[in-house]
This record gives C-alpha cells, sequence and structure tokens, in this order.
C-alpha cells in the first residue's frame, strides 16, 4: 500500500476541493478542468479538433444507443453519405453556401495531384444527400423518405471549445422527404419531442425549452428552425439541437420531386435535424459540481464503481462486482490498492460514477459495504453486503429522476417574466413579449451578449411557422455557448 | 391489384432470371448488377466515393455491433480522434508517409484562408493516436493501452469499386500499446482470431485463410502483418481484415515511452489492425447467386419478410409478423398489394432475406403459409400458420450453418497444391512451398495477376514474424481484388 491511503479514507469530499477551479470562481475555467482531469477529452493536434477520450466517448455512446433507437423506432433507417462533396454542390441553394463558406474545409489536392473541382468536406450534408433524394424518388409511394446518419462534419471554428464547438464534430443529421408541407412540418416537430427531448431529458436529466428560432438565428437554407435549450448551472443556455422545416429550397435546388396519385409532377418538402457530441458538454455543465461530473446513471459508463480498499478484500470485491453485473448493472471494480486511496475516491469523484461502494477489511468482516452517492454531500450509508445488489436499481433509478428534478428546480429558479429589453441583466431565462423585442430589440441584445434562444406560445407550446400570431410569443433569451 | 400477379405467383424463379447478369458470364457486372439492385450502395459525386444505402447500412451495423462487442469484451475501449492530421505527424515515420503519400487528401484552405500547414484527411490514424499515446502513458501501469475507434478514412482511389476499394471507406481501426514485444505479437493474434475472424466466420458465414503478409505486402509502418483472406465464389481472394504489429516504430516516431517497474525508461511496443465495410463486398461475392444476395440470418437487416398476396389476408398477415417479432425475428412485412407479386418476390430475392412466407387467401383458408428458403430452390412448402413462429429461429440456425457450410465446401474444393510457381493457373487458391517461390517467384506471380495473399505453416497455422522457419512455409496464392 502507498502511503497514507487510509488517513485519507472519508476525506474525499476534502481532498477533492483542490482539484477543480470552484464554479463560482470561474465556470469556463472548471469546465475546463473537469473535461481535462475527469478524462473526457483534450485538444487535437490542429486547429479547433478534439480528441473524444474513452470515458467521454462512452457517454456519447449511450446518447447515440438511445437516440438510434427513437430514430428507428419512428421509422427512419440509417445510411452513409460522402464526407467530400464537390463545392458546386453547397452553390446550389444560395443561402445554405453563403452561411456555410466562411466555415468550410477545402480539399484542392488528392493522389499527389491538384483537382479540377474542389471538394468540401461536409459542414453538414442536405446537399450530396438532396441529390441522392432525386434519383431515390420518382413517385408518391415513394414517400416519405426517411433518412439518418452518424458521422463527423466539419465547420472551421476560430473559438474552439471542447465539445460545445469544435472543428470538426461528431453527429447525427436526419433528412426526410415528404408530400405536403403538413407532412414535412409533423416530422419537424415529431423528432424534437419524440427523439430529441426524450433522450435529453430521459438519458441525459436535462430539461429543455423547446420553441422557435428568429429569423437571424435560422439554419442557412431553411424555411422554419426549431430548437431545444437546456439552462446550464452559471446561467448561460446552450442549443442542444435542432430541427429545421426545410421548405421546397433543397427540393428546388435539387430537383427533388414525385408523380402523385394523378400523374402531375410536384416539388417534395423536406426537413434536416442534428444532434452533436455537443449535448456531453451540456451534460457536463448542467449537472456538475465542484467536485466534478455527476453522472445520470442511465448514460454513466459505470453506474456503480466497487471500491477494494485492500488487498485482503479482493476476492469479496470481484464477488460483489459479479452479482452486481448478473443483476444487469453497469459496474466497474477498481483494485488499484496499490494508489492512495484518496486519490482512487477524488478520480471516481471527477468522472461521475453514481454510487460508490467501498469495501475494506472492516466492513468486510461486519457484512457490510459502505455507500455513497455521488449526488450526495459525501457522507456514506453502510448497507449490508447481501441487499446491496437489490437495492441498487431502485436507487440508480431515484438519482437519475433527482438530477433532473433539480436542474428543473435550478431553471426555474433562474427563469422570470420581464416586460422590456431593458429589463434583461445578469444570468438566467428571461421571458419577454416578442412583439416588444422586434429586430431593434434583438440587435440591442446581441450587442450585449444576449440571444433570444427561442420563441414560444403564451402557452409554453412549441409555435408553428412566422405568422400572423408571432404577435403573441414569448422570447427566451439568455447568455448562451 | 395490379395485373397479372397471381400469373406470376410461384414464377419468382423464372422472372429472376433476367434482372442480373450470371457470375458465369460476367462476375465484375454480376457483382455492380446486384449492388445497385439491391439498394446497398451507389457511387457518390466526387471521384471514388460512396453512398451506403439503408439495406447495405443495415448489413454493416451488424457487422459493427457483433465485433464492437468482442472488441469491448477483449478489454479495448472505443475513442475519437480527430479526422484532419497535420502533414508533419505523418512525416515522422518514414515508411509509413512513403506509403500512403499516393493516396492522400489534403485540406490547404479553410475557414476562407490558405493554411499554413496542411492538413491530410486521416488516411488511418497511427500518428494521432501515437502523439495522444505518448501523452497518456506515464509508468508501466498505464500498459496495455488498448484503444479503438469506429470511423471514416480517405484514401485516394483511382479504380474504385463499390465496397471493395473506395475513396472515403467506414471501418474500425484499433491500437493499442504494450510493455513487451510478446504482449505486442498476442495482441495482433488474439484480434485476428477473437475478434475478426470470429465475427467473419460466425456473422458473415465466410471461412477464412489466417496467415502472415509476405514483406511487400506489409503495412507501411508495421515489422509484421498478419491478413485473413477469403475466397471469392468467382476464386479471387478478398482480404477481409489486417492485424499489425508495429513493433517500435511509431513509438520511436511519437516518444510512446513508459517508466518501468525499476524506474528504467523504455519504449512501448505497438500494434494496430482494422476491418473495414468493405467485408460487405465479402458477404456478397461469397454468398451471392444469380437471382441476388444470400444473407446469412445473422447479419440480415430483415430475416424474414411475410408477402401479404391480397388486401384481405393483410389482418393476418399483421398478426403473424407481429408474432415473430415477439419470438426475437428480424420480419418485415410486405404490404404492397398494389405491386405486381412477381416483381416483389424478385426485389426479396435481390435482397438476400433469408425466409419468404407469402400468405394468400388460398393459404389463410388451409391454416398454412407457404415459406421459401433463399438458400433453396425456389420451391415452397406449405407450414401451419400456428407452427411457423416456433420453427424460426431453428429454420434460422440451420441455414447460417448451411451459408457457412457452402463456403467452405466451395473454398476446398477450388484449393489445390502445387509445387511450383509455374503450377499456378485459373481461379481458386494455389498452395505452394514458399522457399520455391522468393522474391522473383513473387515478382513473377504479380506480373501475371497474381499475389500471395497469405503465409501459413505447414500444418496451416498463422506462422511468427520473419524468421529461420519461414524455410517450412505454405504460401496461398490467387489472384485478388
Amino acid at each position: 500500500m502507498g502511503e497514507g491511503e487510509r488517513g485519507e479514507q472519508g476525506g474525499g469530499h476534502r481532498v477533492a476541493k483542490n482539484v477543480l477551479t470552484p464554479q463560482a470562481e470561474d465556470f469556463p475555467r472548471w469546465y475546463q478542468d473537469v473535461v481535462a482531469k475527469a478524462e473526457l477529452a483534450e485538444n487535437g493536434p490542429a486547429r479547433g479538433t478534439m480528441t473524444i477520450r474513452p470515458w467521454g466517448y462512452a457517454i456519447w455512446e449511450h446518447v447515440q444507443s438511445d437516440m438510434d433507437r427513437r430514430i428507428k423506432a419512428t421509422g427512419h433507417d440509417n445510411a452513409a453519405f460522402p464526407l467530400l462533396i464537390p463545392m458546386s454542390y453547397l452553390e446550389r441553394e444560395a443561402e445554405h453556401v453563403e452561411g456555410f463558406s466562411p466555415e468550410l474545409a477545402v480539399v484542392t489536392h488528392a493522389g499527389g495531384e491538384e483537382l479540377a473541382e474542389p471538394l468540401v468536406v461536409r459542414p453538414t450534408s442536405e446537399t450530396v444527400i438532396g441529390d441522392a433524394m432525386s434519383r431515390w424518388i420518382q413517385g408518391y409511394r415513394d414517400l416519405p423518405l426517411k433518412l439518418n446518419q452518424w458521422g463527423n462534419v466539419v465547420r472551421w471554428e476560430l473559438r474552439p471549445r471542447l465539445f460545445l464547438r469544435t472543428t470538426e464534430f461528431l453527429w447525427q443529421e436526419g433528412h426526410t422527404a415528404h408530400a405536403t408541407w403538413r407532412d414535412a412540418q409533423d416530422e419537424t416537430l415529431q423528432i424534437l419531442h419524440e427523439v430529441y427531448d426524450a433522450t435529453i431529458s430521459e438519458l441525459l436529466a436535462i430539461p429543455t425549452v423547446i420553441g422557435r428560432k428568429t429569423e437571424r438565428e435560422r439554419f442557412a437554407g431553411a424555411e422554419t428552425t426549431y430548437t431545444l435549450e437546456g439552462l446550464m448551472r452559471d446561467g448561460k443556455a446552450l442549443q442542444m439541437g435542432t430541427s429545421h422545416h426545410l421548405g421546397q429550397n433543397f427540393a428546388k435546388g435539387f430537383d427533388i420531386a414525385y408523380t402523385d396519385a394523378d400523374g402531375e409532377r410536384k416539388l417534395a418538402w423536406t426537413t434536416s435535424w442534428g444532434v452533436s457530441a455537443r449535448v456531453v458538454g451540456g451534460l457536463i455543465m448542467s449537472h456538475g459540481d465542484d467536485r466534478g461530473l455527476r453522472l445520470p446513471p442511465r448514460c454513466a459508463p459505470a453506474q456503480v464503481v466497487v471500491v477494494a480498499v485492500r488487498d485482503e478484500v479482493l476476492d469479496a470485491a470481484r464477488d460483489l462486482s459479479g452479482r452486481l453485473r448478473a443483476a444487469g448493472v453497469r459496474v466497474r471494480l477498481d483494485e488499484r490498492t496499490n494508489v492512495g486511496f484518496g486519490r482512487r475516491i477524488v478520480d471516481w469523484e471527477l468522472k461521475g460514477v453514481p454510487v460508490r461502494l467501498e469495501l475494506g477489511p472492516r466492513e468486510l468482516d461486519a457484512g457490510q459495504v459502505a455507500l455513497a452517492r455521488r449526488d450526495g454531500d459525501g457522507a456514506k450509508d453502510a448497507v449490508a453486503l447481501d441487499a446491496v445488489v437489490d437495492r441498487m436499481p431502485g436507487l440508480l433509478a431515484e438519482m437519475q429522476q433527482a438530477l433532473y428534478d433539480q436542474a428543473l428546480a435550478r431553471r426555474e429558479a433562474a427563469t422570470q417574466d420581464v416586460q422590456g429589453v431593458s429589463d434583461i441583466d445578469g444570468p438566467g431565462f428571461f421571458r419577454v413579449p416578442y412583439k416588444v423585442v422586434g429586430d431593434a430589440g434583438e440587435d440591442a441584445l446581441n450587442e450585449r451578449g444576449y440571444s433570444i434562444r427561442c420563441l414560444v406560445t403564451a402557452d409554453g407550446d412549441v409555435p408553428g411557422p412566422r405568422g400572423d400570431d408571432d404577435e403573441d410569443l414569448i422570447a427566451y433569451v439568455s447568455k448562451a455557448y
């Protein structure tokens, strides 16, 4: 055994204090610290690129798995489209190319020669998928066509931040085509609620505000953009995902058309929607505290860590891990008895494992294990060794709900109704009647570092497309990542 | 109902005959036809790129899922490394950059400006992962470090073929670091057998020959390359996956070093290994026939298709599908009673669904369903509707094994022992003593379009690295994709 580990036992909370910059002191610095020290991610060698380390990637795999199941259950098929897209494709939708041009990475040389036409590393795939749709769709029976792709995209980033804003990012992008405007609208909203909000609230335990983006925040090429906004612990918003009704903009540019039941040729209506690994950043900033990550059990790479305090309990610790695993719990066994005990506790707190079970000779003799909840204050409960496995599923479900409830309560406490732009100041969400903001008010807010995150109806519902009832909408305003 | 579908019933076999170029007439053309008509993939707009359509992608998802489970079970963690790599990184391993230079796609402009240093779209990730390993590995306790990445890579391709050889391809690449040469060797071989061969033989039902590559077929930067080779139905080989012992080549280039238990600084030993979506091409060419794909049930997007012949049986067909689904069978329901029956049968045969259940009014009245096995001659069995669900798991397991057995028997019939290079002529594998080939023999073979696919021991086992016992090795020689 190394020095001091027994002495540090129980002092995990105290020891961890110095590992991270406290949130209250410097939240962005705390974020950087926890991303590095929980071994979630780090910068890649090229500007703005990111390496996602195993602990961070395993969280993303849980997001993928949960969301993929919902995407398939709502009738979408996965496919893979090319990474490299001819520049001319982007130019077929004028607003789209104008919006993305400043962010493009361009391949000009390949196979040892200069290319006749430069290739863009895809910033998003509406163009290349629109081209495929124009071939795959002939008659009305080919509609709806509902596709999804898991992959990477590149948008050159001048102010990168790990997970939140990187030059390359991992995401899914859905692309669908429909016979009518209404069908495309239903799709756009179904994704928001049944796929995105379901995963973000039920898996990541993050409550969202769902609404429509203003004109200036709309996706380049969309008719309407909808968004899900989370409120982070520092009172700034994070856009967690977007869903776009593309109208017939890409249908026109790529001739996505079908013959209807009467033999008439008609343009289709398309949608696109995406969620990226940035939600892992949202997870960190929604639940993390001064000791590190706090992971909701459903997306935790390990839900329980069994810490074997000394060599003589290794067999018992292995047995306990095995019984938890057999009960369907994701468990890690920490056998590092050569590493200081305090450091091991700090590690698991940093990594946010929901439940820590400490097994030492004392506990084993008493037929017990010390249980610490990551969402608790560091206090431990003595639990009978033969009861702890049965208790675990209920405890994990309770912690999943508790993290959501805390995040929701925090957001509600940080949300206030105001009557004008001049009342907006400080962290949190400000709800303000959209009609008193207008373009001039949005300019003024943007200049002060605020933005309209989304528009909702007076009842808090998702509004339709831009229209007469915009008069009655409420704008959610905040600073944002 | 459309015209003639009843008349075509039972003639599915005959009707399909004209859909594809027969294998015996022109195998490469047959391959192109089946890839297009089974809607597996198509060319992308940029040279050599590929779009994988939903039916092809679903097969790849089964490969991913099966292999990912095995990769994790053998102690590897998934992670994600950057797509864009500074050119200077590749140059740190001389043989590596020399090998890959002709195939690189290079980003020279990004964010509207010319880059100071060009970025390579990764052709493989030894360099960028080697750089990360050098930071993540400090002491001997950090070893082994066993990582895997699912992603895309780009190698400029002048003679692209869908799935088999494309400019961008999807794959997994494993990268590990170890304390000793022996540990790295064990890893290299474990992957070959416990991960790759397990998935390829048990999921894809493709038998492989596993052996060592010759010097000229070695991966650029490796000490030793091992391979799994499948034999396609036209008697050409396809490399299904490779596993490389990288020696200390990348450890030197990237300073991947550790402090051992005695406090001494030592270079690590690394490995890398990859399997790509090219195995889907291998699947097509291992099992397909003149009617289309024949999918082993374990990797089939749908294992059973229930074809509702007419509208009046739709309820019964839905009930049957539901019961199959509840029994854990992947099932599709074909309700397209408006499409000619013959065309529907041709479609499902093209797509290779293992079992087709046809339910018409006649069958329903008799309490039966007509069952056609895709690996059969087109004949149908009448099976009692209330027995077919129970029978399905056994039938699917039997078909999985039958496809493997057929492929193995075909390969064995197409493998012959010869005593010299001059005896090698025609399709299939030629087993020839390696010592009678030598470099000159390998030159002569290459000029005639043959290559040494791999070297095995006299007992058919995987040999160690290049050494004294090379005298006794057997070379597998064939034409190849």
